[in-house]
């Protein structure tokens, strides 16, 4: 990165700019045993309670779009991330900043979201701030989230446990979020278009915590979808994951919009679904429990780990196999 | 508020709007426990530890300004609303809103100016977020930050402790913050013009902890100034608050350019300076202590608590007394 570089909106995604952004210039000046693993949520030690600790700003567009808001979405974005971290959310943060002008009917809704979802979760709102802006210094509305939870015991969660022959699941069909938010900003002459599937995942990560050590990474597929959370685990290990098309839970709706569009699934948003690693002789059992558990309804085995090292690599439903890469640059600004 | 409202930049303010907007749509809708006394930082319970949780979202205009940036600043802004609350800071979040087409060095220039804030604080940076908006959808960076501090025991601060006859202290001039900015936001043509007195708080708290239960009450004076968080102190209780102006540290600088602007210094913001309330006869102690802590060579007695119930006055130095009113409207956006 030159010094005369700027800022694009590929350093935003989910994606190697974005990548090559936070760890460059975030981890290289910040990072103390907190941050140093990068994770979503952040543990921490403080008076004796073990904590998990995460932030998150939403910039979504449109504010509302089939399946959720920005309000909800600001909710369930940190809640999520402090779950997948093996942590209970208990209290969030709301700060917003609003442009001026904004209609106070809006906000209302928006914030009247923020209080179903917060309630919805068992999270409560302990803290805020409120910033106008003036016209044209922000688009709307932006929402900022923090959330603390409070560690699971029965969870232990790290990618340096993931290894050959564990399961890939995912809880639910994959990229519908993306494909929503997408098609109601195109306006996309759809009748029954794709819908958002923000919402908590904490249930999923609550039953996953039942087989306890057999559990071995959560990751919620936000930014850069299930390529980059799988590209993700790999980095810098010596497994790789062989994910099978045919059993990757797509609803025909998103499906439809993805190909319209040319995106590739894999690299679209979700805001309610996990990806899980568990140990093989778990798996179905991983698999029931997420069914029965609300929003997991969709969940499937979706891959293995290999001996491939960093290798992601998709077996097609064509009979082929290709390389699963993480997504370069921004295909998808503000979904989130 | 009609459902027909637009939100102003006076809702963002330190004011009579901001404080009705905040009542009306946030806490009606959120009032936890926690949220529930409004203060700038909730204390929480967690894992058997006691805790102080804050965030503040900063959108100052310009990005640097004399005695400091919006990068120190985000730092020490969240700091100081954990401290006042009586929490030793920790950790912090810090997420980036970034506007496309932003200098890579500028944003360098920030995040070493967060590091160093942070260092200089004790505190680690645990978690972050980045996203990046379109040109025209933020205006260059906005930053979040949220804190996790925790209680120092010996504090016992609440404005119900507050009583007739208890001293008003700040710990040094007032008003400077917000006169350095809007100086180089306005491009005055002044030469050694005021500087930001922007800076943690954390060591006049832990001076004043010593004090115990003698220290009643604690605020950073920020958006609204001293006369909106000793109106603060004086609402719904039965006491009032006599300020002394002579009394009142004031730098020249700062008092030049609110005298050009025609602005009430009272109404301006600080970011590195504590009002206390304290009994009357540790009072000097707390002065003496204060002048010897770090950012409180300034420091001195300013006001008396009154039994004129939610009545903050001021006895001018022209011998005359006038009230002191919480500042309505947003004389001074985007200061912090």
């Amino acid at each position: 990165m030159s010094d005369n570089e700027k800022i694009t909106l590929a350093h935003g995604g989910g994606g190697a700019d974005a990548a090559e952004l936070i760890d460059r210039e975030i981890v290289s000046r910040f990072a103390g045993d907190a941050l140093s693993g990068l994770p979503d949520a952040s543990p921490l030690n403080l008076g004796g309670a073990d904590l998990l600790f995460s932030t998150d700003s939403h910039v979504v567009q449109p504010l509302f779009f089939p399946g959720g808001d920005i309000g909800s979405l600001s909710v369930y974005g940190t809640v999520n991330d402090v779950s997948v971290a093996g942590g209970k959310p208990l209290f969030i943060s709301l700060a917003l900043i609003i442009e001026e002008g904004f209609p106070m009917r809006t906000l209302r809704k928006v914030l009247d979201s923020v209080a179903e979802a917060a309630r919805e979760c068992g999270v409560e709102i302990a803290t805020g701030d409120t910033k106008v802006v003036g016209k044209g210094q922000c688009d709307q509305i932006y929402l900022n989230t923090a959330g603390i939870g409070l560690k699971t015991p029965a969870l232990n969660l790290g990618k340096q446990r993931v290894a050959k022959g564990d399961a890939v699941l995912a809880s639910g069909t994959i990229g519908d979020h993306g494909m929503a938010v997408l098609a109601a900003r195109e306006k996309l002459p759809i009748e029954n278009g794709p819908e958002s599937d923000s919402a908590s995942v904490w249930p999923l990560v609550e039953a996953a915590a039942e087989f306890e050590d057999a559990v071995k990474f959560l990751r919620d597929p936000t930014r850069g979808g299930v390529a980059a959370v799988t590209n993700e685990i790999v980095a810098n290990t010596d497994v790789g994951i062989l994910l099978n098309e045919a059993a990757i839970p797509v609803s025909r709706k998103t499906a439809g919009v993805a190909e319209i569009l040319g995106l590739d699934i894999l690299n679209v948003a979700c805001e309610g679904r996990v990806l899980a690693v568990c140990a093989a002789d778990a798996a179905e059992d991983l698999l029931a429990a997420w069914k029965s558990a609300r929003g997991g309804n969709g969940a499937a085995i979706i891959g293995v780990v290999t001996d491939e090292p960093e290798t992601v690599s998709l077996n097609t439903v064509s009979g082929g196999k290709r390389l699963v890469l993480p997504p370069a640059g921004e295909l998808l600004p503000r979904i989130c």
